[in-house]
C-alpha cells in the first residue's frame, strides 16, 4: 500500500465538481458532486441519533435497497434535519434533479447535508446548483480537492487522502474526503465522509468492511460529545480497476482492509484535530485491557472530558482529570494499577505508576504537552487489548464559534 | 414549611468554624468544621466514580457502620484523591486530631475534601487547622456562612439555606451548605453538600429519604459532564428538636421530605447556576414522558450538551441542538411529536410544534434567553411523567478557569 495524491477523484472513473449555490453561505462554494462513470456498489453507516436528518433517511433507504449508486450530491450550510415531510421531499427533488442533469437513475443518487438544523433548504438554488455541478464535473485531482472544500462548515481545512494497493495484478485505489469540526461524537458513524474506490468487490463485503472499520476510526473521535443528526459515511466501489473480485478473507481483502483503514483513520484524525477552536490533536491510547470494548470505553471517556480537554489547552499534565474520566466511564478497572504516560514528538514521560504520581518534571511534561499532536497512554494492566481515541483541546475558539453559529 | 435565615448552624445544637490553614490557597479560609452538640444519625450518598477519593472511602465506611457522627472536617484546595494509602492514612489522622480537639469519638468524624486531584495533603497544617477550628466553633449563623465560604474552590459565592417545619408541636429545622462549580456531573450524588437537622428520625429513614431525593436534585445537575471523584452529600440529624420521631410514611414525614427537597433543590440549583464561567442557570423540563427515568434522561442530555450550552451563552434559540441532544440521549421518543418552549422572567415562547419550527420572533426568543435564569420545556407527548435538570451556559470563563486550574 502507498499513499498517493488526491482524494475522491483518485480512483478510476470518479469525477467531482463544486459550486457556490448560495444555500446559506456567501462568497464561497457550498455544493459538491461525486459522480462515477460506472454504477457503484454502495455501503454506508449512519448516525445513531433518534433525530435523523432527511438525507440520512434517504441514503439509508438507498443503501438498504441494494440499488447501485452513481452520484452523491452534498451541500453545506443547511443540515436538512428536523424539517419534516417538506425536507424529505427535497431529497427526492435533489435526486431527480441530479438524475436529469447526469443521465443516471434517481434511485441511485445519494446525498449529504451539513449545517444548521431546522432550516428548510432553498430547493431552487439547490437544483440550479446541480446543473452547474453536472456541467463542470471532471476527474481531476483539483476538482476532488475543491469538492472537499465545498463541504466544509466550521472546518478550517479540507480533508482528503488517497492510497493505492495491488490486487491480483491490478492497481486498486481508495480515496476519500470528509468534513467535520463541531457536533462530533459519532456513534456507529461520524460526520460526512465519502470514500470512493475502483475496486471490484461485492456490496456485502464492502458493507461488512466499512461497518467493522468505523468502530476503530470515526467512532473513536469526539470533539464535543454531541452526536450529530447527519453523521454519514458512504463508501462507493465502481469496479473500474478490473481486479479479480476481492473476496472476504483473502490476501487481497486483508490489503484492502488495511488501505481502507488508512483512509478512514487519516480522515477521522483530521476531523478530531480540526475540532472547532482546537489547537491540538489529543490522542488517547488505552492499553493493557481485557477487551477491545473496555479499551474503547476508557479511551473515549478521556478524550471526551471537558476537563481533560481544557487541561490539554493549558499544556497542563493534570493527570487527576484523566483518572477521573476513566473512573466515570463505566469500564471496570483498578485505579491503583493504572500507569499513565504522555507522548509527543517532544518526548515521552511517565506521570503515574500504579495510580499515584511518580516524581516527574512538570516543566518536561508541559514541554511535551505543548506540541500540536499529543498522546496520553493509559495502561490498566488487565490484558492485551487496546484502543485509540482522538479528540482535541477545548478552547475559547469553540465558544466563539458556537455561541453565534446560527447568526 | 418556611425558609429561615442561616445554613448548617440553623438547626439546634450545630456549631461551625472556619480557618485559613494554608492547605493550598493563600489569603483565604480553606478549612471548615461542623460540630454537633449531640451525636447524629448520619446518611450519605457518594460518587459513583470508580476512582474514589480517600475521604469518600472513609465517610462511606463510617455511614455504613451505623456509628453516630458528631463532627465533619472539610478542606478545600486539595481533593485527597488518587493519593493511595498515604492519602487514606491522612483521613485517619484527621479523624483522630478532630477527636482529640473536640472530645468526640474518632469513629464518628467524617470529612470532605475538594480541589486538585493527586496531591498529598499537608497533614501538619491540616491538624493544626483542626485545633483552631475546635477553639473557634460556635452556633452563630455567621460561623455557618463563613464555613460555606471556606469550602469553596472555583465557586463565586457561598451556597447555604435553611428551612423550618412543624412536627408534632415542635419546630424542626433543616439547614445545609454546598460547594461545586466544576467537575459537576453527579451520578447518585454530587459535589460536597452538608445538611444538618435537629429532627428526631431513624438512620434508616434518613438514608432512604436522602437517597430518593438526590435523584431529583443533585443528580439532575451538570456543569461539564465530569463526575467527580469526591462527590459527597452528608445529612446529619442530632435529634435536639425533641419532636416525636418522624416515621416513614407519616404526615410529618411528608413535610420533612418536602423540606429536605427544598434544601437540596436550592443547593443543587445554586451549584448549577454557579458553574465555572457560567452567566446563566439553564433549566430543562422534560414533560409528557412515559416514565420518570425517560424524563430524567432527556432533560439531562439537553443540559449536558456543549452545543446547547454555548447556544445559551449566545442567547440563541438554536432549537436544533436541543432536539439533537434529545436524539442521542438514548431515550425513545418520536421527534415529530416534540414541542419546545423557552421561558424566563422575560416571558414564554413556543419554538417547535410537532418537531418543526413554528413561526416565532427570533428577537423575542433572544430577549427571553438573555435572562440569568432560562428554562427550556420539551414535551414528547407520551405520558404524564416529567423531570427537571439544571445546568449552565458554557463560556470563555470555563476555559480560563480550567486551562490553568492547577497552576
Amino acid at each position: 500500500m502507498k499513499q498517493i495524491q488526491g482524494g475522491i477523484t483518485a480512483a478510476k472513473g470518479f469525477e467531482a465538481a463544486s459550486t457556490a449555490a448560495g444555500i446559506k453561505y456567501k462568497d464561497r462554494t457550498d455544493m459538491a458532486l461525486i459522480y462515477s462513470q460506472a454504477p457503484c456498489e454502495a455501503a454506508g453507516t449512519f448516525t445513531t441519533n433518534v433525530v435523523k436528518a432527511a438525507p440520512v433517511k434517504w441514503d439509508r433507504q438507498v443503501v438498504d435497497s441494494g440499488v447501485k449508486v452513481q452520484a452523491v450530491v452534498v451541500n453545506s450550510g443547511i443540515a436538512n434535519a428536523c424539517t419534516g415531510e417538506e425536507g424529505f421531499g427535497y431529497c427526492k427533488n435533489t435526486a431527480e434533479a441530479a438524475a436529469r442533469a447526469l443521465g443516471v437513475a434517481a434511485e441511485g443518487v445519494v446525498m449529504g447535508s451539513t449545517g444548521v438544523i431546522g432550516m428548510q433548504l432553498p430547493i431552487d438554488r439547490l437544483t440550479a446548483g446541480i446543473k452547474v455541478l453536472a456541467e463542470n464535473k471532471n476527474g481531476s485531482l483539483e476538482n476532488g480537492t475543491e469538492a472537499a472544500k465545498a463541504i466544509m462548515t466550521t472546518d478550517t481545512c479540507e480533508k482528503e487522502i488517497a492510497v493505492s494497493i495491488e490486487a491480483g495484478g491490478k492497481t486498486v485505489i481508495i480515496g476519500g474526503m470528509a468534513k467535520g469540526s463541531g457536533m462530533i461524537h459519532p456513534n456507529m458513524c461520524t460526520m460526512l465522509a465519502f470514500i470512493t474506490t475502483d475496486a471490484v468487490i461485492s456490496k456485502e463485503t464492502l458493507q461488512r468492511t466499512l461497518s467493522e472499520d468505523v468502530k476503530d476510526t470515526y467512532n473513536m473521535i469526539s470533539v464535543d460529545g454531541d452526536t450529530s443528526t447527519n453523521d454519514t459515511v458512504l463508501l462507493l466501489a465502481n469496479g473500474l480497476a478490473e481486479n479479480p473480485e476481492i473476496i472476504y478473507g483473502s490476501e487481497a481483502y486483508t490489503e484492502f482492509v488495511r488501505a481502507l483503514h488508512t483512509v478512514n483513520e487519516y480522515l477521522a484524525k483530521k476531523i478530531a484535530g480540526d475540532g472547532e477552536g482546537a489547537t491540538a490533536l489529543f490522542e488517547v491510547k488505552a492499553a493493557g485491557c481485557e477487551s477491545e470494548e473496555q479499551a474503547r470505553v476508557l479511551a473515549k471517556a478521556v478524550v471526551c472530558s471537558n476537563l481533560t480537554k481544557t487541561a490539554i489547552a493549558g499544556h497542563d499534565a493534570n493527570w487527576g482529570r484523566i483518572l477521573c474520566a476513566m473512573g466515570y466511564s463505566g469500564a471496570k478497572f483498578d485505579p491503583e494499577k493504572v500507569d499513565l504516560f504522555f507522548e509527543s514528538k517532544a518526548g515521552r514521560i511517565q506521570i503515574i505508576e500504579n495510580g499515584t504520581a511518580v516524581s516527574y518534571s512538570e516543566e518536561e511534561a508541559t514541554r511535551i504537552l505543548s506540541e500540536a499532536e499529543i498522546t496520553a497512554v493509559v495502561d490498566v494492566k488487565m490484558g492485551e487489548k487496546q484502543a485509540v481515541a482522538w479528540g482535541c483541546d477545548l478552547t475559547h475558539g469553540y465558544i466563539d464559534i458556537n455561541a453565534d453559529y446560527r447568526s
